[in-house]
């Protein structure tokens, strides 16, 4: 299989796979199970991914990682906004 | 930065974040809030990553997914111990 494609697949699935958790916490409002230590490790993590991807001029590494850092800012400003309710 | 420690770095931190999950499910014994299609569609992913890394010979891609694989792998075994209680 093209390494491109391999990689495109790749994201789609890990990335698809983080929209459930998104949607809950937006139709819940709760934020309770979220650990704030972890979201920031992980949005850093995600982070240092992209730049791996552009270092090594990999567009499925940089994409997929992307999107990451989306959802997990988004799960990181939901935290904020519903952490008192 | 180099390359592969940077890679190396990212890939510790996106694999720390998935173990306080593992952690939870192990003391809880309740997966009820554990979706098996997303475990599935993770597992499926993080497995092409895997092989996208050794395709691209890049070692931080092939650890730290081959790390993924893992403790999915065993939130997948809980699933099937723990869903019936």
């Amino acid at each position: 299989m093209n390494e491109n494609v391999l990689g495109i697949v790749a994201g789609v699935l890990t990335s698809a796979s983080m929209i459930p958790q998104l949607i809950k916490i937006l139709k819940e409002k709760n934020v309770k199970d979220l650990s704030l230590v972890m979201l920031l490790v992980l949005i850093t993590g995600v982070s240092l991914w992209v730049w791996y991807g552009v270092m090594k001029d990999e567009l499925p590494i940089i994409l997929s990682n992307g999107f990451s850092v989306l959802v997990n800012l988004s799960l990181l400003i939901c935290y904020f906004i519903y952490r008192k309710s």
